[in-house]
């Protein structure tokens, strides 16, 4: 993937190795401390930066927050976004265990904060795992002072296998984003499977980069990337406890992200989102096929977001291409329940870029040829709604019996 | 299921035998017509009054709407809710047809208003089966002569059966209604079994009553029942281009509704539909349980209504219910994501009556208990948010590898 910079576009950005650790300045480390019964699985990592980072964040909007949740919000409050560390765990969520939960999230902070010389404010925390289950602290503080003893800048691949809970595979990336005043890196590793739904799911997503970023601007870019990247994925339509998503700049390239090369760190990251959202949707449970949901020529970007939801989040729809049936008729039901006006016979269907629904009527000549496409493990659905020019992408998977299963032995 | 009069409850309801023709002056005919390919499935009814009725009727509230919902809709209009019969396939739903579509559904209707020797407009229609595929009038038609020449009191079962698609089991009821101006009898027969949510769904209801009723007082009725009835189920959350539930009063019981006796029709209606819509869910596409998920103390029937909706709805409770897993973290996520404000530490959920969430903190000795109680084939779902005094309940099903299975090959 070949980037060059032109006028208009003043930067490059390029795949590199190193996932979370391929910015200057960070090291990480993941061990396996008990919380997880398995044998050897790493269930507790914590990504550190030398000195200093800018941090910012976006957390689940689900009322019921988990403590991490609550314990994060409050350091980066207290912080106004300055920090040295993150420390997660997966196999335990730490959600609705009460003022005991609250306490062990502190605590977590609190004795990373120990090994690595700041404020246990500068620390901030996240879990993943069962909900309504405490945290052994018994094991968790070990599992602390072994990862800080432990940092490096070469365990990336392990952090990122650390925070998996049902993922099939870890998701890491990195960018190198060369710009006229000088090149920065970007690096991310993100979890989540299930509870999968725009808005945050039980996903958890860490950005770093060496570009030097105030907090504000840092915050200012994590949202604007995260609207059409992991606030543009369902996996069920659930949305969790834990959801966060973290960025930490340590500066430490040199180059310093003004107005003017704003556009570079926001493409960047961006670049590097998209990549960590899809490898969630991909690795969705039971999931064997992307489903990228597009509504174009809609009244609002909002409207088209909403109609493509309601389709990705359509078990029938869902079903319809697990099963590789081109069922349009599915399609064109669950646009028309998303609560958003427009006129069916000016809307069209199209899977995999074959028209199969125009004025009212189907396409069934195209049915073959779709069915066809179907096959693929990436599938596009585009509607085109005839109401305006406003368009949206949504990003979901096929739901198979294996999430049934995932999902009906997931704690028994 | 003994009832009696009482000075606050002037009527009793007593289930009978006979489905939609228990009450008098209704007949109907189910035959094999060739829209279902499977030799001798019966996919074309006609259900008939002796002279006229009053009828009423609500529709999806999907914007693609099918041509029967489109022409019964307009008919009622021209008729002012007086008519002689609904016409009914299954096997094809008759939707995204465009005008073609629209003419056979006319069509449809006035060859049965010939045969009954009636107005055209005076016949009702509805459709259920694949969207987008037409009609073939072919075999309609023949199958609509030959409804009409075998027209009897005796049929209802075999009606009931012919308007099924992935349904299991057909599902029809009746009662008596005693009062102290006489009695009179409601039947029905509904079908609906995937694409099923609350305001209506891949739902036919038929409501028949030999009351004396003006067809707006029936249409009155018809919408207080069906609130918590047949809008009140949902399977997957999915809601159709063709749902629709009609009722019709023939009066030859000689009983006059009138606001006094208004109470005994609403409850005889409401038991008829509460027994079909329990059913629809019972036969859910793949469902083992019925969940009736009930949501206390909310702030008014609406958030009630709309977090009962959201947990019976979420694919992770569904499973969890499907495998028996006592999972309230669960519930707690999607009633936490439910868009209705509430107080995670003052609100309580319970399975099967067992306490497993309260004060923000799990009762996990109670949860063995609970995984029995799961094993059951109804499992009630209560969750009080603490913040009024309003309540609701919504039905829905378990997700399973079976509703997969059976839309994943649907068509193919």
């Amino acid at each position: 993937m070949a980037d060059v910079m032109s006028p208009t576009r003043p930067f490059a950005i390029t795949p590199i190795d190193g996932g979370i650790t391929a910015p200057t300045g960070f090291r990480s480390a993941a061990v396996h401390c008990g919380i997880k019964a398995k044998p050897g699985a790493l269930d507790l990592a914590v990504l550190a930066v030398d000195t200093f980072a800018s941090m910012a964040a976006l957390f689940t909007t689900n009322l019921a927050q988990a403590a991490p949740v609550l314990v994060s919000k409050r350091h980066l409050e207290i912080t106004h976004g300055v920090g040295c560390a993150i420390v997660v765990n997966s196999g335990c969520a730490n959600a609705c265990t009460g003022a005991g939960g609250l306490a062990n999230a502190t605590a977590m902070a609190a004795e990373t904060a120990v090994d690595l010389g700041c404020e246990p404010e500068q620390v901030l925390v996240a879990s993943t795992g069962v909900i309504g289950v405490g945290l052994n602290m018994d094991r968790v503080v070990p599992g602390i002072h072994e990862a800080c003893s432990s940092l490096a800048h070469s365990n990336a691949s392990e952090t990122a296998g650390a925070i998996m809970t049902t993922d099939p595979f870890p998701k890491e990336y990195a960018v190198r984003v060369d710009t006229s005043h000088g090149s920065f890196a970007i690096g991310g590793m993100a979890k989540g499977s299930g509870m999968i739904e725009p808005n945050m799911a039980t996903m958890l997503g860490f950005l770093t980069t060496d570009a030097q970023v105030t907090p504000g601007m840092l915050q200012r870019a994590l949202s604007d990337s995260a609207r059409d990247t992991f606030n543009a994925i369902t996996v069920d339509g659930e949305c969790s406890t834990n959801d966060s998503l973290f960025a930490m700049a340590t500066g430490t390239s040199g180059v310093v992200i003004t107005g003017h090369l704003y556009p570079a760190l926001l493409e960047g990251l961006l670049a590097v989102s998209r990549h960590l959202a899809l490898g969630i949707v991909r690795g969705g449970e039971g999931a064997t096929k992307l489903i990228a949901v597009t509504v174009l020529n809609a009244r609002t970007s909002d409207d088209a977001r909403q109609v493509a939801r309601t389709i990705a989040n359509s078990p029938l729809v869902k079903t319809a291409v697990h099963g590789a049936d081109p069922n349009w008729g599915r399609i064109v039901a669950a646009a028309g329940r998303a609560g958003v006006v427009f006129d069916v016979d000016r809307a069209t269907v199209r899977i995999g870029g074959i028209l199969l629904f125009e004025n009212g009527l189907p396409h069934d000549e195209a049915a073959p040829k779709a069915a066809e496409i179907l096959q693929r493990d990436t599938v596009d659905i585009e509607v085109s709604l005839g109401a305006g020019d406003a368009a949206a992408t949504i990003w979901g998977c096929d739901l198979s019996a294996e999430y049934v299963r995932i999902n009906g032995e997931y704690r028994t």
